[in-house]
């Protein structure tokens, strides 16, 4: 028998998230029936990555490394449904965490949001703000290796010199900056072709203005928004969309599920080149997993929020 | 000498216009150049619709029937640069008028929204605003022969009872419903795949809640706003967009200038076979031009406003 830690809701947030919404519990899982395995949690976010414990499944065998998605927990019982194994390629040296950000699910997004919903072109110039965040660091770089110049807005100036260090061509502090309509202006006096959008809000509603002709807008986040209780307003987006023949798109990356292999195969190749750079926010103790939620809500991070177990 | 009749703007508008913003002056035209034509209006809308009176231009002959843009005037110099004749095709019996609406730009406005933009596919769903207008009705019934479900949206009884006898399959005035989202959800409790906006602002607050998962929404018109001194608010679109990954792109019809053949020939068919009908809100004489223009704005007309001379 085997107790799992488990983390629940103890009620549905009201604004923002309070580490006292959150309870940790303990709970007793029973033994294996056939085909099933007994995960352990090594490394969690908010879609969990474990290392398979014991298994009564002859396509798992015990001590390989699975991305499940099983709540926040120490252990869990599958039965082997919907677990991926790491890409047969992995390097020995790569850190494993990495298949929850940049080699997983997040650089996935960057990948068929720049690729698919921009439609990114050699040349053109990228928008991305909360750039220095699991997503918006690996848009920047890939848009980077295809030949676009690369602005990103993040909120400190840490970040910025993050950003600036891995290969951004123009970086800003959104909250220091006088005028964010001016701060873009001065990034891309030209305007933007592609604006991939992790925020929302007031700041969509001044960038949209930069958008040159035909300009396509990914929708990707609206962290902005996501805690609101009254949902904010802001001017509507018809005129600038018509004037400016804008395309908006809003996307999840399960979309391009059955493409999600070619997708890994190029994170990884650029990881493994040294052409995408990885930062990770490891936060220590599944006991601490609250409270590193709602510093990544917070905009704490640099890079992928991790909770080492 | 000709003396010509022209509408001017005395000053800009401040907020929706008035009469008084217009001032009617008279201008002498000079004799012709080699090359030029003399152009008289016969109909006006927005863009006007003449007649060659005389032609030192080999490529035009007098009496012609032209399209051109020229202004809101009675006789135009022109280098023939820019006009177009009408389709070789177009029958005798036809009103020439439907030149500057169904088979004209407002016609493939719909076609070229409905097909590019909406991407719109049998048995799909499709809503449109202003439905009653140039556009949207033409929009109404090219789904229609398409095999698409027709939901419009007018501002009279009238123009609703209308709607239903060109072929809508649901039709109600918006000014007049209790709840534009539960006359939304009758209409289709499935939701819209397409969306034909003409309207923008509080309206599409709404109906963005009431597309399907990967809708398409055509930001054709903002007539709710376009006379606005302070630009209205409305809640942000992002998360209704990314939850349903929605697809929102904004056009001017001159996107397909290479392609208007291929669009009036189709309209010009349809026309004919009475597939689609055709309704014109005809304003008599040059001097009502500024009443018939803010009729329109108010969504007076049924069918393409039209001016003759």
């Amino acid at each position: 028998m085997v107790t799992a830690k488990v983390w629940v809701l103890k009620k549905h947030f009201e604004g923002f998230p309070k580490t006292s919404d959150f309870d940790l519990k303990k709970i007793e899982l029973p033994n294996l029936k056939d085909g099933e395995l007994l995960l352990e949690s090594v490394f969690l976010s908010v879609d969990p990555y474990m290392r398979i414990v014991e298994s009564n499944n002859p396509a798992f065998t015990v001590g390989a490394f699975v991305v499940a998605r099983s709540g926040w927990r120490t252990h869990f019982i599958s039965d082997g449904k919907d677990l991926q194994l790491l890409p047969s390629s992995w390097p020995e040296s790569l850190p494993k965490s990495l298949a929850l950000g940049t080699v997983g699910m997040p650089g996935l997004t960057a990948y068929f949001g720049l690729l698919e919903v921009c439609k990114m072109k050699l040349g053109e110039t990228v928008l991305v703000n909360a750039a220095a965040g699991a997503v918006g660091s690996v848009v920047g770089q890939l848009a980077k290796i295809g030949g676009c110049k690369v602005v990103g807005c993040a909120g400190s100036d840490y970040k910025v010199a993050y950003l600036k260090k891995i290969g951004f061509d123009e970086a800003f502090n959104y909250k220091t900056v006088v005028s964010l309509d001016e701060a873009l202006r001065q990034a891309s006096p030209d305007g933007y072709d592609c604006f991939f959008d992790n925020v929302g809000g007031e700041f969509t509603s001044i960038a949209i203005n930069h958008m040159k002709k035909y300009g396509r807008i990914a929708v990707c986040g609206a962290i902005s928004q996501y805690n609101d209780t009254v949902p904010q307003k802001g001017p509507y987006v018809q005129v600038p969309m018509i004037f400016k023949e804008l395309q908006m798109e809003g996307f999840i990356v399960t979309r391009w599920n059955n493409r999600w292999e070619e997708g890994l195969k190029a994170l990884l190749k650029w990881v493994v080149e040294g052409k995408v750079k990885c930062h990770e926010q490891v936060t220590e103790g599944f006991e601490n997993m609250p409270m590193a939620f709602i510093g990544m809500l917070k905009g704490e991070n640099l890079g992928k929020a991790i909770v080492k177990v």
